[in-house]
């Protein structure tokens, strides 16, 4: 028996037990799984013959060395500062170790020792980063191979509420951490390349600046800037590219009515509102715009956003019960975003027979043979029940297919990877297909940055 | 003679050196003006026979201490940062201090020493902070003692260009530090007091909220509110009070226009502008807007902000040259806020014959036998030329008169001070007067925060 090590068993952790417990038999695989918390690795096990559950802390030195001597790979899920210590041990103890988490930069001084040993760091193989990666080098790798030139890359992921479920007018659910949706787009502008030029938009502008996406058969969605497009000009060679874009996708008219939020200072994290545990929801939106002895806090609010009354806008905040003078924070000193949180999770949970809705789209412009033309790709992934959910799989799939290829030498660029070369790509995302996990592609007329084609 | 050592030859510290020397022969004083730079403290001297230059470089111990031992008290006019070491010194060798900057903790942690060794370390003693606080302290004594109770105090204060030198559009030139105007405002949201609720404006809209002031003889001013109006609530012991609110002022107009930089971007000061050495000032602006194959940098800004071609705000722009394709920014790896800091430089300069202004405003909001009651308070100085500017004057002015009474045994509340005692505030008050910076006090209804007095 093979033994591989799962350590943390979270949310999106049970699609990649179940894709190792199925091929258990096949490829000869003992799974191990290994939380502080043994009640829910035990569950995560479910009582399947070549799955054990163990208690791991992994702050104990020894409680971890001897959980990763014995396996032999590793997938860490937990979160992403805690690779680290995992890494070192697995570089101790030559094993190789696959995580779904950005490449941080005390992993990626290791790859040299890594290559050394002969072993794979495989990080950032979850759906994004992950399955991101992997579409466009396909795509981006082919229109090299048939002497094309990349120009313009933009692409987009999104996680949201799949259609079915879709039962607000936010068309959103937080299908992940609802702490990273409130507070998106902080902490600098987003920059990014535009036919060229270099572009910067300020956080308080970033959800007015969206790009439509239509995607054939679930309709029309908008997109709004990562901070950072041009994290992997260099990773991917785009170096001389014009264009180059990431965004999070979300359903036509979100961001418009999240730009409220942003307005009235509503998702700021760095400070603490005074009295905020006693406070109202009411209350909340009340001090962030100016006292009046006469208005009420609804008009003051529309009047100072110029939010017209027949506006769908307005519709979403009544839909939120933002205006509840009844409803408590009830969160001692915390920070308007924290408290913005608590009042969308009374509204955007997911409900038990709620599904989810995974969608990424891709834009390549290229130069082949004196012409310029664009691929467009888009996959939609939506869950199963709140176990299988899209995320979960399109995180959990790729995890342990890359630890299954490894294992069976599939997969042999040794040192800190990212799945970014073709022997990883191909087979990964041919095997995802037969989970329904698919990219369709599309030729289209290469419009650039000129989307509407506009004539001067 | 008594000895007074002034260490930094800065640009407010020529009131201050003309103050202690006009009163040389009368008050016996010998004046010593040390600075890294012997030049400037020389020019500073200027001959007089009461007073030396000398070098000191505060960083070198010996140096340091070798100046302070001879004093009998010291003035630090440098960078509020490099206070500390002096003021350590100070203590050492038993000699009183006089600043102008903010207490900073590492200052507040020598008050028991310093009270222990009987000497007085005062701080906070320019304009703002400094005259703000005696100004302010003076009235709510007043009321206070009268057995009124202040329910409100609002306060501003503005560095502006003189009435006879504004020829500007923005009625604005820089008389001060230019980065500190153009970074104002950033690092938080504003926090303060209304009518007993807690207030919160973020900096994308810090300068929309503005409020109306009305100084007689010198018309209209506006005021954007500081970063923290609360910080002097239990200094100044209004525990109780239900509007508290600090603010800078500008001539009306300025911040709707302002708002334009902080809307686009272009004050950040928190990231780097690709190729910013070689960029024009329009490829600048163009870099915070969207590309298009089409449109001018000047429709897609007024489309992006909505402003129409007949406001008068574009007209502010334009004055500014923002649009200028030839004009090259000129500075490597700047950030936004570096870059635009240049811009306003070229235009906001004062020239030679141009005099600048000194604004202060403050509303005292009180109950007084049942009755609420409003003072309004105002100062306002012109500078006499580019030496003896407003600016100058009200920063040195109370620095030299804290000084020479501390010599003279005329403030004598020992410790870490700001001026905010009657032994303190009443006689500088006074002085102050004898050199134009004189307060006019008016009787006003009580509005509270209901200016225009609008009935339910």
């Amino acid at each position: 028996m093979r033994k591989i090590l799962i350590i943390g068993a979270g949310k999106s952790t049970s699609v990649l037990v179940n894709y190792f417990q199925n091929k258990s038999i096949a490829e000869q695989l003992h799974i191990t799984i290994a939380d502080v918390n043994i009640a829910h690795a035990t569950k995560l096990a479910g009582g399947h013959p070549n799955t054990s559950a163990i208690t791991l802390d992994v702050f104990n030195q020894k409680n971890r060395e001897d959980a990763i001597q014995r396996a032999d790979i590793v997938v860490s899920m937990l979160p992403a500062r805690f690779h680290i210590e995992v890494a070192k041990d697995c570089l101790k103890f030559n094993k190789s170790l696959v995580t779904a988490s950005y490449v941080s930069p005390e992993m990626q001084a290791l790859h040299e020792d890594v290559k050394n040993k002969g072993l794979i760091f495989m990080n950032e193989i979850g759906v994004d980063p992950g399955i991101d990666h992997m579409s466009a080098m396909q795509v981006i790798d082919r229109i090299r191979n048939q002497g094309g030139k990349v120009i313009l890359f933009e692409s987009f992921t999104g996680g949201l509420v799949a259609p079915e479920s879709d039962d607000n007018l936010w068309n959103y659910k937080f299908t992940w951490n609802p702490r990273n949706v409130v507070v998106a787009g902080q902490g600098g502008a987003a920059e990014f390349l535009q036919e060229g030029t270099y572009k910067y938009i300020p956080y308080h502008k970033l959800f007015r600046r969206t790009e439509f996406l239509e995607v054939e058969g679930y309709g029309r969605f908008e997109a709004y800037a990562n901070r950072n497009s041009l994290k992997y000009q260099k990773i991917y060679g785009l170096n001389d590219i014009l264009t180059l874009y990431r965004g999070t996708i979300r359903r036509v008219g979100f961001s418009r009515a999240w730009n409220t939020f942003v307005q009235l200072g509503m998702t700021a994290d760095d400070y603490v509102i005074t009295n905020s545990e006693h406070m109202s929801y009411r209350d909340f939106i009340n001090s962030f715009l100016a006292y009046s002895p006469t208005d009420s806090v609804e008009l003051k609010l529309r009047h100072y956003l110029k939010i017209d009354q027949d506006d769908i806008m307005w519709d979403k905040l009544i839909e939120l019960d933002l205006f509840n003078p009844d409803k408590k924070v009830g969160i001692p000193n915390a920070t308007p975003a924290q408290i913005l949180q608590k009042i969308l999770t009374d509204k955007w949970t997911l409900e038990d027979k709620d599904k989810d809705m995974l969608v990424m789209y891709h834009k390549f412009g290229y130069e082949f043979e004196g012409k310029r033309k664009q691929i467009d790709s888009t996959m939609v992934s939506i869950g199963e029940d709140q176990t299988y959910t899209a995320m979960a799989k399109t995180v959990g799939l790729p995890v342990a297919m890359a630890t299954l290829k490894i294992l069976n030498k599939q997969i042999t660029t040794t040192g800190v990877q990212i799945p970014i070369h073709e022997e990883i790509y191909t087979p990964i995302l041919k095997e995802l297909e037969e989970y329904g996990v698919e990219f369709h592609e599309k030729e289209c007329e290469y419009l650039g940055y000129n989307p509407d084609g506009v004539k001067g």
